[in-house]
């Protein structure tokens, strides 16, 4: 190898950046409680994030301050990494949701820091930025996680949410920060809420 | 509804979007015949586009041209949009890939259409863009469309290869234009094929 020293800085690099999109595979088994849209299975972490980021590209017209998308792409991309080693924990599951943050710091502590240094800390910190839900892009990144599995639970006959027992102010309640997101995309979904209430796919209480 | 006729036009807007978003839910069950990771599995066009986004996003400083991040990943989102009506070709299918063409032309027809007419408009584009794998952008894209199932292959022991019986020089050849993309991928990606052809994972020839 000529040139030894900094091909091999480089080489590094990119083995560590390559180790990394390769650990990420493993969103693609990671099950969440959301059905496709035809019923046939769940759906995975990979998936998801990949139709959250569909989501802002198209959407982002509705959030309510100005974002800047690739930034909310970004997040979307890589906000369930965690759940690598963390697992995906249920929105409707009060015990699991306690323990919650505990263990997707840890995971991140892991996962981000197989990248190169300058790398890890802009993912860790795009990653933060998404569970402080403080900035624009956060606020409307949480929004579209949100509402993307109601968008789901609607099209399936609300099968997830039937075989969980939720009731209709679960969702109310776990969507209480939705519009600061998006107003116009929460009112939207609300109203689909309220209609699988009437059909009885949410408990009505 | 109060101011009815801006409302309804606002509403129709949105309803499309949503189609559209739903719509594109099927590229989660079109399988490739690249396996996970772990080969337990096809990896399905949904989580394809998504692994696609991650590498644009962490892997850009290879691009041998400057390129404009959020434009890779719209292009790499909905390469792959066109097989819900088209199909997957397998890269290494002769006849299939002589109809392609035609096909996936028809199916951009309808599924870009159920978007409103400007984004209908612009994903259009941007497909025909990463079809025609001219600009800095659609090559680099379309770089990373043929290293990340050389990844796979490679983490799976060439099962895909294996089961097909691919040639090392069919890999060489779909890959002719990898370079253009990025010298610096290609350079790792083309060492990961002949390593494979060292260990029999894809024939001699």
């Amino acid at each position: 190898m000529q040139n030894g020293e900094r091909l091999t800085k480089d080489e590094e690099r990119l083995q560590k950046q390559l180790d990394f999109i390769l650990e990420l595979d493993r969103l693609k088994y990671i099950e969440r409680q959301s059905y496709v849209a035809d019923a046939s299975r769940h759906e995975n972490d990979a998936e998801h994030s990949w139709h959250l980021a569909l989501m802002a590209m198209l959407l982002s017209e509705y959030a309510n301050e100005e974002v800047n998308v690739l930034h909310v792409i970004k997040m979307v991309l890589i906000h369930d990494a965690v759940e690598i080693d963390a697992g995906d924990t249920y929105a409707y599951d009060a015990e699991g949701n306690e323990t919650k943050r505990a263990r997707e710091e840890k995971a991140a502590d892991r996962i981000f820091n197989i990248l190169p240094e300058d790398q890890a800390g802009e993912m860790r910190k795009i990653w933060e930025e998404f569970e402080a839900g403080i900035t624009p892009e956060a606020k409307f990144a949480a929004a579209l996680d949100h509402i993307q599995p109601i968008m789901l639970n609607d099209i399936t006959g609300g099968r997830a949410w039937r075989e969980h027992g939720v009731a209709m102010y679960q969702v109310i309640d776990r969507n209480s920060d939705t519009h600061l997101g998006s107003e116009t995309l929460w009112r939207h979904t609300k109203s689909l809420v309220e209609k699988n209430r009437d059909l009885g796919n949410l408990k009505n209480e």
